[in-house]
């Protein structure tokens, strides 16, 4: 009989709140959606935001991906330093660091989002070397891009393109974020499918002005998980897919065991009378991010059961109810409680990963290799 | 006439999100707190989770504080290397650093919590210095904390902590975090009432087994800035009130014009139909932390007007509405959105500055400086 409790992670080395991280699970997330671009006949540029790391990027290196998406110019130079040389700055370009993207665009092959004219004129006063411009549409998201309708700003945008030199007019751009608020498979194809008419709209508002036959780029994980073919579609920029979280888990997009990590978490006290464990574990080493899970109750992370070994799966019974700056509260069922000792870690798996990971500086692979990130 | 928009915060050297502070408002925050605790005749013990930096814990040496509270040992190691020499560690005691807490032990005047008598044991084996044991009490949290009222496992721990040697008996204590959900000063007064008659409780139990008097230890930025007066209380641990933020002012604990921090944000697009702005500034450098303000909407900053100088204050018309990994959506009406340039800097109160400050590695004061931080 194994004396071992399902939740306790064994790990003497970890004696604090770590990052933990199954790499068999991200080659399989990565293997998974580079095999599926390749069917679709679609260039796979993934989105780095999620895990900020050289290593990890090493293995998309191994799978064959050659260009890449980050969402600050920090991280592009970060991801240049490391050997990548076709990269996204997928956030409207900022003035204020147009001469970093300069220097980065005479090393690398670059590309910039614009959504809208004033910055053009003084980032071709600074570019040396020509750089990709990807106009970003809103299709209905509503957070950045020019609406896929207006005509106006899109002739607007292709004129000042076309008066900048060293700025190459590249296709249309969008991240379609509502689909993560999506409940169902069927609503994210429809988001998809709308989202793909539109940029093909503005697309040919921006040719036509233009004179070249500009690409499209979407990429957000739920709708390249989802769906098998992109008709239309050049390039996807999927990111969280190569960890997964409980958010992606709660919209059906990925299974619980394709959760790539989890946050490992000393159990520093234990109420039984009130059902709940006290880790060592708060909003600084998971966020504040939660899910909603009905009749106003939020769900920080959900404990990992671990007998299966490795980051283990997921207990639906075992939610992190609270969280504060450094303290995480779990509720649990009685016998399960009972089996949890202070002292033994356990497993969280977050809600929202990007935002996790990028509370620590490093990752504790689950066989006790460190692998560093930005 | 000033050609300058209210909003437009002037700083060359920030190319990109940017943690600024105002010494004039932290100094002023810090003297308000240490004359009080003077007048009141308690001990002031500020946390040191919410700043984490050396430089500013030296504006508190400055004014004669000598004790500390941090929520870590890693925070305890770092402020001992900064030649702080008394420091409480105001979490229950993870065993897995009962060793790291020996050596720190070893060089300073070392506090530690307790509210399991589990961990006593390995903790007394492990040190080869005293240290100062408080007991948590819960006094209505719920969440650390033996309940005041729960005399078998008070006795139990009085008669571990009365076993082990180097482990002083020092007194209770608690963190009333439930005044952060109060909804008026006099909601705050009643909870500080209620617990300290149920700390002395507690205390009563756990003096009479170990024959000696222990001290009371409270601590929460809201009881410690309404109050003047602590009867019954030998110490405070307000942390947040050195910055405050948003939530304090929404509590009427603070005035806007106290908040120390903002996090200066480059203004990246602008969407007049939508009467919307876009920053970069999202979750990674303001936290998910969010403001409720009525009928489901959530704010997560305000944009701060800095035509008075320095940090400014808070403008009520100009919440940030939405944010994602590094993206902020701020809503502004017409006049004040079209004095906004894309490439300009704004500022962004947070609504949680303890959270938000533990994103960035520095902070910037409004006069140029740089401050390192843990």
């Amino acid at each position: 009989m194994d004396s071992k409790p399902a939740l306790q992670f064994d790990a003497d080395d970890i004696q604090r709140p770590t990052l933990v991280l199954d790499p068999g699970r991200v080659k399989a997330n990565i293997e998974r959606m580079a095999a599926k671009a390749e069917g679709a006949g679609v260039r796979l540029r993934p989105h780095f935001k999620t895990h900020q790391s050289a290593a990890i990027g090493g293995w998309f290196r191994e799978r064959g991906v050659q260009a890449i998406t980050v969402s600050s110019v920090r991280m592009a130079r970060y991801f240049a330093e490391a050997g990548w040389q076709d990269i996204t700055i997928a956030i409207p370009l900022n003035p204020r660091e147009s001469s970093a993207v300069a220097e980065l665009a005479d090393e690398v092959s670059l590309g910039v989002l614009i959504d809208h004219e004033a910055p053009l004129q003084a980032l071709a006063d600074d570019l040396r070397r020509p750089v990709d411009v990807w106009i970003k549409i809103d299709t209905g998201y509503g957070r950045a891009g020019v609406r896929w309708d207006d005509g106006d700003r899109l002739r607007r945008l292709a004129t000042g393109l076309g008066a900048a030199s060293g700025l190459r007019y590249t296709g249309v751009l969008t991240h379609d974020g509502h689909s993560y608020h999506a409940s169902a498979r069927a609503e994210i194809l429809a988001i998809h499918k709308t989202s793909v008419q539109r940029l093909g709209a503005a697309r040919a508002v921006l040719d036509q002005r233009l004179g070249v036959t500009g690409r499209i780029s979407i990429g957000d994980t739920p709708t390249c998980s989802v769906l098998d073919t992109f008709a239309g579609v050049d390039e996807i920029r999927p990111g969280n897919f190569v960890f997964y979280d409980l958010m992606q888990a709660s919209l059906d997009v990925c299974a619980p065991s394709d959760i790539a990590v989890a946050v490992a978490c000393p159990v520093i006290s234990s109420y039984p009378s009130r059902g709940e464990i006290l880790l060592h574990g708060g909003a600084v080493h998971l966020s504040k991010e939660a899910l909603e899970v009905g009749a106003g109750r939020s769900v920080f992370g959900y404990i990992s059961d671990v007998s299966s070994g490795g980051l283990g799966v997921p207990r639906a019974d075992a939610p992190v109810i609270s969280i504060s700056q450094e303290h995480g509260i779990v509720r649990l069922p009685s016998p399960l409680l009972e089996s949890v000792s202070i002292g033994d870690l356990v497993l969280v798996y977050p809600v929202h990963s990007c935002l996790a990971c990028d509370l620590h500086d490093h990752y504790r692979t689950v066989g006790g290799e460190i692998l560093t990130r930005l």
